[in-house]
């Protein structure tokens, strides 16, 4: 990979212990925001529901505008202050009488390059493990985000989303080379499933693939699984964390990309004349 | 899962030693089917290319016609005096001036009940690791083989397209609750993906991902990282080997699917709305 030409971005996840205080979890969110431009990195990712916990009995209080509410202010406020590009994780949105999951992506002047209403609501019932419905109280997105940046195209997914290898196959086929996911997976799905389907939809799709989780709090009604994970193109993990609050720091290698669809060169081996996957 | 209601299923996977003699390859082949069955296995399943040592050089010589080459007939007959379903992994299979890398599915009676030829053929070239083009010497199929068994719809696949998630995903759409991929991955390959891609398929389709192996050789010119697994509807290795000759046996519940599914509805909550996934 010597010699070859991709610019490389300092990526930071932040894996932030979200509170009951709305304010608080933003104003901590910033905190953590500015330490990790000051280490240099140049996108910094929040979690999913980096200001409000996670409940469907929670989005209504917190939820609020994009671009007027309180947390896309101070996140587009920070990009600008840092120079730097802020992936907001989501916030509960709210649009006229509906609720959203949605992630909004800020370039370093404090506009906003993008939003991706989460496209999959997470509704499932494993019995005497989990269960949940964020149907109950937010609506659906239904439509494909991907941002450009000044390294790559980047597709945003949330959460459940990850299970969706459809989605992350056609945000790949449109060019993204670096697939983010912020999410907060649970003590059941977790272990299971986690940094599992990570690594699937970056082997898949020989792209860099990022999660960033909420801190594990074991008194919330929903407790987060942590972990928030890197994996590169290769469908290794690039950088890890535990459970607890922090901030994971990854180099992105974009070169990476390019040698391992040029050595399984499954992009150019596909049978579309067999199967096809396509927008609908 | 008491109570329920679907037949279970003890597969075995033969990881076989293949050498370079085609008739001692498959009687040791069907030394192994026999132990298997004696041991109970309804199902048994060979490895890609049971009868031949892996190398685009090798396919010519031993390649032969199906249903009426060596390996078929031994095959047949074994599958019949034992009253067992039989995969046979894989063979050479010559068609005219054609070759192709075909699996055969056996019932208990002898007969065929279906054939899939390779899909993906296997040219890759990680520089400094392993370069191989199985497209020079080999054609690849057209068409996707699913296989009716007492226990549930069985889909086939070879190896590299273990890497073509819409493949498994358009079995599992036509109803698959088992893939069989026999593979020979390498040294390189191997332990980067070789079971990550079977968790990673069986966790997207939520069905079950059993992949038998040639035993490794490290004097053969192509050397083949063993470890045949069975994986879970959940994403867990359900039973794994390591390089060595033997079998792996398996007791396949397939309430587990239905289980999976009905607890992670996956399958209800696609989003045709914004991409499909279909037959060409």
């Amino acid at each position: 990979m010597a010699g070859a030409g991709r610019k490389g971005l300092k990526l930071a996840l932040i894996q932030l212990a979200v509170g009951s205080d709305k304010a608080v979890n933003i104003r901590r969110a910033c905190e953590f925001i500015s330490q990790a431009a000051k280490a240099g990195a140049q996108l910094v990712a929040l979690p999913e529901c980096f200001n409000s916990p996670y409940g469907t009995q929670y989005f209504q209080q917190y939820a609020e505008p994009v671009p007027d509410g309180d947390s896309s202010v101070a996140l587009a406020t920070a990009a600008k202050q840092h120079n730097i590009y802020i992936h907001g994780g989501s916030v509960p949105e709210r649009d006229g009488d509906k609720l959203y999951n949605t992630s909004v992506f800020y370039g370093p002047d404090g506009s906003i390059l993008g939003k991706y209403r989460k496209m999959h609501l997470f509704d499932i019932d494993i019995p005497g493990k989990i269960q949940f419905k964020e149907s109950e109280t937010l609506s659906p997105g239904n439509g494909v985000t991907i941002i450009e940046t000044p390294w790559c195209k980047v597709g945003l997914g949330i959460c459940y989303d990850l299970r969706f290898f459809e989605l992350a196959a056609l945000m790949a086929r449109k060019g993204v080379d670096l697939l983010l996911y912020p999410g907060a997976f649970n003590m059941t799905t977790g272990p299971k499933h986690w940094e599992l389907l990570q690594r699937a939809r970056a082997v898949d799709n020989q792209c860099f693939v990022a999660c960033a989780s909420p801190a594990r709090d074991e008194t919330a009604t929903y407790v987060a699984w942590g972990h928030s994970t890197v994996v590169d193109p290769w469908g290794a993990v690039l950088a890890k964390t535990d459970e607890k609050e922090g901030i994971v720091y990854a180099d992105l290698d974009f070169n990476a990309v390019d040698n391992v669809r040029a050595s399984i060169p499954t992009r150019q081996q596909k049978r579309h004349d067999v199967y096809k996957l396509e927008d609908a």
